[in-house]
């Protein structure tokens, strides 16, 4: 007799628990044709279920094809063509990307670490974010005299949030676009994948600062791309190193470059320009944080002096929370079309509900209070971080920039950045290396110190303890 | 005098205004090298703005390297490198991708009329979701204490959720799986986008049901795949034309065909999974409204037959809400790590607040509730249609299996589809060509009539104007 394991407290009515068990041992052949399956009766006493329970499974698997029942004689095997349950046989060929998207390792893990002095990129975004302001936001969408989300949005995005962000990058970062050129993406990532393919043919050039913004490099790479990475400087992408090479793109992050630091000038943002036009090649301008400059001296975006050249990202993750997955694109005119085409096709479009309350928490004036508030406070443990690098640690270098979430130190070349950050950890100190975002096998030793997932107390404590590790 | 246009009420300082349009002259030529700015308190008066302001201006200029401030005898505008601000050039070329991706029409627009019978796709769900759990399960997530949304989540989705779903699939469902093979993608329409990546090289074959899911199809031809569409009949796919034909992936909605309905039959199932090993290919099982069954007579998933063989798609969209763009699917061993690699690459995973508050509308008995609520509607709503569609409408064929949003209902072949459509909605009659989902150029004449957004009261009402529709 075939055994059986029926759990009255499952979600799943008994008797469906149980068709599915006798399913199961005719396929795998313990139940064969023709053989008949145990009375009812006989079998509801066993199983201390009720008789019905048995009947319905048995109805069931009748109508599944799996038994018949003969009036009067009970239930039967069915008769199946012939099936063979295969065991081992090979498994289809996996696509060129397939091969290259596994070679292609996770990026930098910002894992967890329980260290006591962690200067990782664990934002704690919880003390500052209105979390109050969000949830009325979203809870004014979900309301049961609201059709809105029960209908696919645009491809292109909800529009208007598509509108405040036009006007909020006019307005803030001096970017020349109209709502149109505006595409709602779920991360900087996704635009960077369809850009990608809108425009990548195999073996096409791609130019890349490095260290850089590795994540979307590793993408290119699976796209088919042949990606130059240039070692950036403190006035970050050395554009004179161009010359007269051609690439399809370049990948830039002019405000404060990408994990270094520093605010590319205005005659290489020209020259670049230049560039781009001779060779038919279009700029991506990342401008990931765009908002967390704390000085008075930004810039305005690239994306301003070349609206038909530059390709401008920018994301919401850095300022609300990364859990958002929302991000935005401003696309010259002519690639507005294809840009929407794949979105369409490749996903119909981001989720509605926080692409609104993100609309609303732009244009009631949320996100620049918080904005404000966020640059207050980061603004005062990078000066905090700053000061004290500077002071215990004088032989580290850094940039000027007063911006983004972290600084990335630059170590004297006979440190080990490897061994540096062992060290740090040992001291319960939270380092991070320099190198995984680096194209260049033996990039100089550097590390990250990220200072938003750290008190502004805690700060020096931990550089002053950094400062005592003997490196041996 | 060159003008400027400044808005107090901007949320962007005066000083940027200004800065931004004195940039924008010098970009265009209207100011030249050498050239001196009006003095601040000229300028200043003649605004009618403070003084600092344009002086904040001309600093911001400075700092950007537009300008030169000579101590003592005025602001000059920069030497800058010599450009060209062009305007006419080439645009770059787009990739195979775009081109193909601008080929392809978006599919069947959903769109709005305003009609008194509306059988489209719009879903009132506000009045059966329960708008009040959803709020309270997102506010659960949404408190300071909670650092979870301030981290990048996993790219195979939220670790609670993926295992919920694979135990309600277990159960429910059939599907023979673990928590590992389970990954979280924005909607159906992304878990296709991967898997033809992952697997599809350029003219790969792909066998699929007409009429069918054509944005799905749209996308595979897309990606490069020779699409073979195959007629379905009252009993889904037709395995039996196959013969000895290989290809590289199967793509069948076999619990009930979309749009057609009709399940595919136990034989069927076998053969096609014969088929697969045989030709070593994947069947895609597409059970997009596996909850959404009326009768008792549901036959396990596909998947349930051959794990190993089988890649099952399913999704919340059809019982929660489209907006909400998530769906799930559980892969064969071999695919889960090209598929997360994927994955990661091209969004890095999706938003985790939905997914955690899914997970626990899963787990504490909210989403049983909810779909046994929708069940019962949608059921009596099916009801109505059909026994109207057969008294007033009796030789529009449709079929027999009680599932689904709607009915897709085929009319005698003397009507044109079209001409019907068109000649309901000038009765006030929302109905849906089959058309638009059909691969083969002159499909049988089809309509379809969704329930989900008409009320019972208002169905049966619109059958009988229907019927009274005279073609002439």
């Amino acid at each position: 007799m075939l055994k059986f394991c029926l759990r009255k407290s499952s979600e799943t009515a008994l008797y469906r628990q149980l068709a599915l068990q006798i399913r199961e041992q005719i396929l795998r052949g313990e139940r064969l044709a023709g053989e008949s399956l145990p009375p009812s009766r006989k079998l509801a006493a066993e199983l201390e279920i009720g008789r019905t329970v048995v009947k319905q499974a048995y109805s069931q698997l009748a109508d599944e094809g799996f038994v018949e029942t003969r009036t009067g004689s009970g239930t039967y095997v069915a008769e199946l063509p012939p099936f063979q349950p295969q065991t081992s046989q090979k498994t289809a060929a996996l696509s060129v990307w397939a091969e290259r998207a596994l070679q292609s390792k996770p990026s930098a893990e910002r894992q967890q670490k329980s260290l006591e002095y962690d200067f990782g990129f664990n934002n704690d975004f919880p003390q500052i974010f209105p979390y109050d302001v969000w949830r009325k936001l979203l809870a004014r969408y979900l309301s049961t005299d609201d059709t809105m989300l029960a209908r696919y949005g645009s491809a292109a995005g909800f529009a208007p949030l598509r509108s405040a962000i036009a006007s909020h990058l006019t307005t803030s970062r001096g970017v020349r676009c109209e709502m149109e050129q505006v595409v709602i993406v779920n991360g900087v990532q996704q635009a960077m994948d369809i850009i990608g393919r809108i425009l990548l043919q195999p073996n096409d050039a791609v130019f890349v600062e490095s260290p850089g913004y590795i994540e979307a490099y590793q993408l290119l790479r699976v796209h088919g791309a042949h990606l130059h990475g240039y070692a950036v400087d403190d006035d970050g992408f050395p554009v004179e190193k161009l010359g007269n090479r051609a690439a399809k793109l370049v990948f830039v992050t002019p405000a404060n470059q990408f994990p270094r630091g520093g605010t590319l000038p205005l005659p290489r943002r020209l020259q670049l320009i230049e560039w781009a036009y001779a060779h038919n090649a279009y700029i991506i301008e990342d401008d990931y944080d765009s908002e967390l400059r704390y000085d008075e001296k930004q810039i305005g975006a690239l994306q301003g002096l070349a609206p038909d050249r530059v390709i401008y990202l920018g994301t919401f993750s850095k300022v609300l929370f990364p859990a958002l997955r929302l991000a935005y694109v401003v696309l010259p005119q002519p690639l507005i079309e294809p840009f929407l085409a794949t979105k369409r096709l490749i996903d119909r479009g981001s989720p509605t509900l926080t692409q609104a309350a993100i609309a609303d928490f732009l244009r009631e004036g949320h996100f620049e209070r918080h904005v404000r508030r966020l640059r207050q406070a980061y603004a005062q443990r990078r000066q905090i971080l700053t000061t004290a690098l500077r002071s215990e640690l004088p032989d580290w270098q850094f940039s000027d920039v007063p911006a983004g979430l972290h600084v990335m130190a630059r170590l004297p070349s006979t440190i080990d950045e490897r061994v540096m950050v062992k060290l740090a950890e040992s001291n319960q100190i939270g380092i991070y290396p320099a190198a995984p975002y680096s194209l260049s096998p033996n990039p100089d030793p550097a590390v990250l110190l990220a200072f938003s997932g750290i008190s502004a107390e805690k700060i020096a404590d931990g550089i002053g303890r950094l400062s005592q590790i003997r490196l041996s």
